[in-house]
């Protein structure tokens, strides 16, 4: 499927569905941006990305945008480009602002250290360590206090970076929801976190990308 | 130890010994700021970080610095601080140069996906995943694919981001040196990387670095 915006396309974006390419949907309807959406989906055996997406880029993992002939890949490195060259740098801070560490923080910690937490056990599993074994619990422990984290940041601040809503917030929301179909996490315990997931996942921006990109997937917000 | 260089220090770098903050400290060298060092040493026996490493940040992760009372983690979050607040953008690549997105991919491709691809083989032989297994060595080629993306790109560019050198250089060296003490990687059928190693590491700013916060570990450049 191509979704194209209205006016000059600025970009591409190539979101693999139910993949943290959602987070580039998401930046470019923040924005704004005119740009076209191509829409890929997984296998329906193996859940992995369809030969066409692979084809993008040499190593072949979402997200992926084209700008003209240029190719990009990695999540953070196209949050910069796009703020950069198309969004006049809203929703990042800029570089004098008292906030800008706790912004380059956050928005770093989400795949720094957040997403690995998460995805570690969901490896770990595959390969066949025993969920109860003493290894697998050592990752879910540090799993807990990278979520943690997180619950504390947002008893202090409404969003990541301070009182605005920013790249980092788009970014950790896929940490939070998506990537719970991969790598299953109970929040129940994090009420700050619950109720920063339904500020954010009420913005209009939210909404139309996740209707556009993954319009029968199944949000999971709470 | 204390390391301080002369002038008005305008940050503290907390380098753990044997650890990727040893790129801040390169990164410190090379932008010739006046920074104080303070260095930390792993427990001999379990090589974890010491606990008044660990206390400097909720999470206990290197590298870490502290400039007057703020105190960042995080290590492209540290690189982007420096190089905005005390390098005045020296090392990096505006965003109007055409070079950019090379310079925003490779920074981002080293921790995003080139060092995961190491440190889970790493994590699995610690859960006691077997080497030979099919899980394992499918790791072991995914991470031969990131290795063989960085060989590649330096088969058609001197640098990273292109013909000059930057901190995408500076966040890749750790990756293909100091991280194989932690997990091996015979690097002799990728020689243009290692000719590049050659090349980065005779940098007057990397051996004062090496020297200051690592006197005593050989350095892994072949």
């Amino acid at each position: 499927m191509v979704y194209q915006s209205r006016g000059n396309i600025v970009l591409t974006v190539h979101h693999l569905r139910v993949s943290q390419s959602e987070r580039i949907v998401w930046l470019c309807e923040e924005l704004g941006l005119a740009y076209e959406l191509k829409c890929y989906d997984r296998d329906p055996q193996t859940r992995a990305a369809p030969p066409e997406y692979k084809a993008l880029h040499p190593l072949g993992a979402a997200p992926v945008i084209t700008d003209g002939d240029m190719v990009l890949a990695e999540t953070n490195a196209i949050i910069d480009y796009i703020i950069a060259r198309h969004g006049g740098g809203r929703l990042s801070v800029a570089p004098d602002a008292a906030n800008y560490p706790d912004y380059l923080y956050w928005l770093h910690y989400v795949n720094g250290t957040l997403q690995p937490s998460g995805s570690l056990p969901m490896m770990l599993n595959r390969a066949g360590v025993p969920e109860d074994g003493p290894f697998m619990q050592a990752m879910v422990q540090r799993r807990k206090r990278a979520v943690q984290a997180v619950e504390n940041r947002l008893s202090r601040s409404p969003y990541l970076a301070g009182a605005e809503f920013t790249a980092a917030d788009i970014v950790m929301g896929f940490s939070l929801t998506t990537v719970r179909y991969f790598s299953p996490l109970d929040l129940s315990a994090f009420p700050t976190i619950l109720a920063y997931l339904v500020r954010i996942s009420a913005r209009p921006a939210y909404r139309a990308a996740m209707q556009k990109g993954d319009p029968d997937m199944a949000l999971l917000l709470s």
